[in-house]
């Protein structure tokens, strides 16, 4: 069987820390198995890199950023292969290049096109642990290219899928749970999630995988492995909604998890004249200030103007604010009001697609406890509610206690 | 006119520093030149890597930690390039590899076997400041090598040489001195200095250059610059010994420079019973342990036994130690006595060729002044004496006044 383990950034911080991750591949390819090992730059080396780069210039060349970046992978597979061979082990490291990960896309944010995995393949034949760079590739003109943050986890499930073996993400925390155990101290760990649950969750500001990661396993059909501990196999597998059914010993549930996601502000923009063009204006402002617009409704409408509100992450409330200005300059009774005291809460679950009765049960447990919400949105698998701020943690509880997660 | 710059650690230490470069190499740009730069890793960035891997294990892995000490030049000429964009000049950077440097040998101290200038020339073309990755290359398997230490001055001078260009070194001294100022105040700095006699000096502890640069500056006839300040050129000129002569502001000294290497001892070997396998022994040993055996000289011969004396770097003393101890253990007579305290002085010049009264002049001083050595060898255009330790200022000193440096 060939297992892909990929070590995020706090996993190798310290060459002790690498050494203890060596020692443990070591017992994985004595039992057997052929190891390929995916890691991170160590600790927070890439953000130093990265204000460096800050230093000369706020808005760095992106090629030159790549190969910046790359650079702290390099030195992690390296340590990592010289830790291994210490213990006795044959290894090799392997840049993403040579690992055979063909990139296409902008510098920064590449995605990956194609694996050619004949070189690891060779080096697993002959018995070697097999190190490989995450987070980097290489472009059609031969330069490093990278996958953008968290793009290790999609190195690891993209080598797994090339590979036609499994995927172990090891990372701070123990597993996926249906909520944040900082929330709701009751808080069950899963042990299996299907792709579909853990993308939302992922979206929704879970933070665990990345979800292009997830993504890609769902479409390959890897099935990966997140946990903490390096030795009981006590995390979550995330894997086909069938694979999950089959398994007798767990009862799928109507909802998987529940996500809180403090990084969200809502704008109501009111009495805006009615005009799909004002409409796209904003928008388009938006989309140029880079502002990652989510949850968009339109609130009101009479025949000359409208409302409608839209929520994005607090980091582009600078660029927000400008935006504000320049439609409020515009349009003379339009107000742009922001409002950073939100959260947002989101039900995630297989479950929801058939199962009608949950909407009008999460709306009961609201009207009960006597909760308010600003906006709703749906997706066949979540539904997700913006709430006041004070009130994020209660309405998790409430949904958790009552989907007993 | 091509003109292929080189940056050592110590100028490229900091971002501000990388941003002062990138401004002087835009001048030199405006000025019509197309412009290659060759850099080093950050200040003591690959002393830092090595101290990981060492943190792991004594011994690592040649391969893999020519792949962690290659990152460090690839973050330094990421940097450099976008502080040349961000100045407004088309710049792109290359590592060893990209820039076609091939090398052959072992790992951590490869060297240059061919260069494919092609993509440079390129970049070149198109009006690009083209930033290098010195001290590194790639070798006939595709993997990262390195130069062995230094390297980067043998990667500028290379890449001139393919170019057709020239060389300027840029580095913390303000060129090569007749003799150290630290040690001699009055020290001359040399306008030009002959690549035979700069290997010389580069070879007897002066340390200013790479030996193996200056050696493939002679071969390939590329003109090296050595210098500091990023205005004025006032440092030295290494060329061929006919270029200089053509230059009639310079008359010709028959010594050019003094060295002391103050990172010398000594070894008697006395009584050891003459046998040409018996010497060898002792050289084998110390090749095994990997001393680098500087000065050899025979004493004492008699029918029986013999005495003979070498020189090696204070920092082979502990293997040195462990040969000793296994020889007095093997020769019940013999003794192995090595001396620390000693310096080794040499006088470097083309003019020794021709010049036979150089040596007895030498031979003058000493015995006017009352100075002893321990063991003197010579070659083509340099004598080297070993004298004690408290002495060797002082030799340097009188050498530099009886020959004017």
């Amino acid at each position: 069987m060939i297992i892909v383990h990929k070590y995020g950034g706090t996993s190798v911080a310290t060459t002790e820390k690498i050494m203890n991750i060596a020692k443990y591949l070591g017992r994985v390819k004595d039992a057997g198995n052929d190891v390929v090992v995916v890691v991170s730059a160590m600790g927070k080396a890439t953000d130093a890199l990265i204000k460096l780069a800050h230093e000369i210039t706020e808005n760095p060349d992106s090629r030159e950023m790549d190969r910046l970046m790359s650079t702290g992978e390099q030195q992690t597979i390296s340590l990592l292969s010289i830790a291994l061979k210490t213990l006795g082990y044959d290894a090799i490291s392997l840049t993403g290049a040579q690992a055979g990960i063909k990139t296409i896309g902008h510098y920064m944010k590449n995605r990956i096109v194609d694996i050619d995995a004949e070189s690891i393949k060779k080096h697993l034949d002959s018995g070697k642990i097999v190190v490989v760079a995450g987070f980097q590739g290489v472009n059609e003109v031969g330069d490093v290219t990278t996958l953008g943050r968290g793009g290790s986890d999609t190195s690891a499930v993209a080598l797994a899928s090339a590979l036609k073996g499994k995927c172990e993400i090891y990372t701070d925390v123990d597993g996926i749970y249906s909520i944040d155990p900082r929330v709701y101290s009751d808080a069950k760990k899963l042990p299996f999630i299907s792709y579909d649950e853990m993308m939302e969750l992922a979206y929704l500001g879970a933070g665990v995988m990345e979800p292009r990661a997830v993504e890609l396993g769902g479409k390959y059909g890897v099935e990966i492995y997140v946990g903490k501990s390096l030795g009981e196999k006590n995390g979550t597998i995330i894997t086909s909604i069938e694979k999950i059914k089959e398994n007798k010993k767990m009862e799928q549930k109507v909802i998987t998890g529940v996500s809180i996601n403090e990084n969200t502000i809502m704008v109501n923009v009111e009495e805006i004249p009615t005009n799909a063009q004002n409409v796209y204006e904003i928008f388009e402002k938006a989309e140029k200030s880079g502002i990652n617009v989510d949850m968009i409704s339109q609130n009101d409408v009479s025949s000359h103007h409208g409302s409608f509100a839209f929520t994005c992450p607090k980091t582009d409330m600078a660029a927000l604010e400008k935006i504000g200005e320049k439609i409020e300059a515009k349009y003379e009774n339009t107000s742009f009001i922001i409002n950073p005291y939100v959260t947002k809460v989101s039900i995630v679950g297989i479950g929801l697609i058939s199962n009608v009765g949950v909407a009008s049960k999460m709306f009961k447990i609201l009207a009960e406890n006597d909760i308010s919400f600003h906006q709703i949105s749906t997706s066949e698998i979540s539904i997700s509610l913006i709430v006041d701020e004070v009130m994020g943690k209660r309405v998790a509880e409430l949904f958790a206690k009552e989907f007993d997660l």
